[in-house]
């Protein structure tokens, strides 16, 4: 999986990963990403957040999404944190950064937005996924978004075997949909020093890759001076298929 | 060849797909990679279309070529097709789910071009290589194009060995310019609800990867939603040098 | 290293490799590239220029950059060149190729710089590199340029290991200001027949990847015609951790 073999001789360096997973997930989306980290002697934790996992109120909003990252590392006192986010997550990533800077070492985008100061997700959607987003919330009941199969197999897992595919989609929830549209005060993020990477997988798709729109550089490049790593995978096929791939891009993005 | 060792554990699904070459090439241009895709199990048909193979009249219009396309699938009352096209042969199939929409599973574009309604292929090309076509053009006895080998070696295969590049020049014969600077009526196409999906190849520089030119995302993004897969090749030297790569990565944008 | 095994039947044709460094760099840059070179039976050439190596004065002109590498060139009679520039090297061969273009086989940048006529390199930074740069500069007591540790391990060496990021920092002394600022008259580089090819690494992030910056396809593409060759890795690290994988690439680029 890894390509470069002369990485080898290198022991690991030990970290402490909080990965922060995105929308139409859990935090079992990092359960063979976060095996593969350990067995490599990094401390790995993974925070689930509130309107997902066994949470049964999906009416949250961004500031309680936080809320559940920031309360889980500071009530485990967590320090020195590469603090990755996946997809949504990174915008998770950006608030608890602000509240949180001095418990963390880097911060590490994974095909993650990023979003400008005033910024919804919602608004770095391109108009016609932004408008089945709409049309998806107004037909729920509860004010969540369901991703349709069709759509979560071209997108999401463009690469998975169908088998995996279904498997990955099967244990979807519908996605509390208020945090994807509210418009964040990001004034605080752009002023952090903290060192930032951010991982590109060239086969991702869930935002079309070019001008106005895209992972990377259209997001990447909001960071300042940050640290690229590409990898070979789409936006969620390799938690599952490769997750030691993906576990040494997250090592390559947030060692020192 | 195959980048993820994981996805051999999943049988292939069984698919028929229809292969359409692109210009200064003929229907054997798939022969490795329809015998690839054989081997797996697949039905594969690889139709011969006019001006192109055998065919000694070079004064051939696009819809001829389409004809051929759809004619070929008719006759042999073909169903559920991935029907695939090769660069010029994206156009041909743009025609083709025109006319046989029912016939059709999934289109497949493979650093293929997908034009606007009412454009040509020349209005695709960057002035400077759409000037060189039209001086061909103009210095050919019989409406053709015939590629000088340096710009063939260069744009077509230019990752391929001299010999390879050279045994796969042998074989080409001057393209009918006419269906390149046809406009084309595609309101239909862009009406179809046909599944879609886009094969690029990241060493491919027929047209140079940029805003306002380019097979991924500039092309690509016109088919809407679509299921993107990305390969290491480029235009025309995989289909000789790693054919079941290729027919991997067919396979991966072909399946349901 | 090499990705396509079927590249091994055929025999590597033999050239004359004069490879020309970047900045924060020596010819010793070249070592482990050189190497594997020559072991593949080319003739392999790596001229040191003024302001760099064992050269104690830094205050250097471009042209007398350019004359180092000129120089080295008819000092030896070299014939049938294939004359590759990295990074600021790019600029580097484009004067070069002006001053002795019938030496030259063929032009080959590898993450280079492609300067349009009248531009000086610094022109091509995004405003904040810029602004560093000026900055860097202006602390300097002789007009050199330095790089801060964090900057060069997230932007040049961005995939290496810590150890390999120090090791290679290590070595690397102060840059000449003045060759970077200078605007260069590349009226006669714009009429030069000779063929020409960009090596692109996708994970090199020195430009940031986009419209009106980054090597490919913003530089790359002023070449006109060229031979695009795209390969895995960042700006500097593969010359150490993967030389056999950057001589295979540069041999792809400068093969007939």
């Amino acid at each position: 999986m890894v390509s470069n073999a002369s990485y080898q001789p290198y022991p690991q360096q030990r970290l402490t990963f909080v990965l922060v997973h995105g929308s139409w997930a859990d935090a079992h989306f990092w359960d063979g990403i976060a095996a593969a980290l350990y067995r490599n002697g990094h401390s790995v934790y993974v925070p689930e957040y509130a309107g997902h996992g066994v949470d049964p109120n999906k009416n949250v909003t961004h500031a309680m999404v936080t809320k559940s990252v920031v309360d889980f590392i500071t009530q485990l006192n967590l320090r020195d944190i590469i603090l990755v986010g996946h997809s949504f997550g990174g915008t998770v990533v950006q608030k608890t950064a602000e509240q949180v800077p001095d418990r963390i070492k880097r911060l590490v985008f994974w095909d993650a937005f990023v979003l400008n100061n005033g910024e919804s997700l919602a608004d770095e959607l391109p108009p016609q996924t932004r408008q089945g987003f709409e049309q998806l919330r107004a037909s729920s009941k509860d004010d969540t978004i369901m991703l349709p199969f069709p759509l979560f197999r071209d997108l999401f897992v463009n690469t998975a075997p169908l088998e995996v595919a279904k498997q990955m989609y099967a244990v979807i929830t519908p996605e509390p949909a208020k945090p994807l549209f509210e418009k964040l005060d990001l004034k605080v993020f752009y002023e952090l020093p903290t060192p930032k990477s951010y991982v590109y997988f060239y086969q991702d798709n869930v935002l079309p890759q070019g001008e106005g729109f895209g992972w990377n550089p259209h997001m990447s490049t909001r960071l300042g001076l940050f640290r690229l790593i590409v990898g070979d995978g789409d936006h969620m096929t390799d938690s599952r298929t490769g997750p030691a791939m993906v576990a040494q891009k997250l090592y390559e993005a947030g060692r020192d």
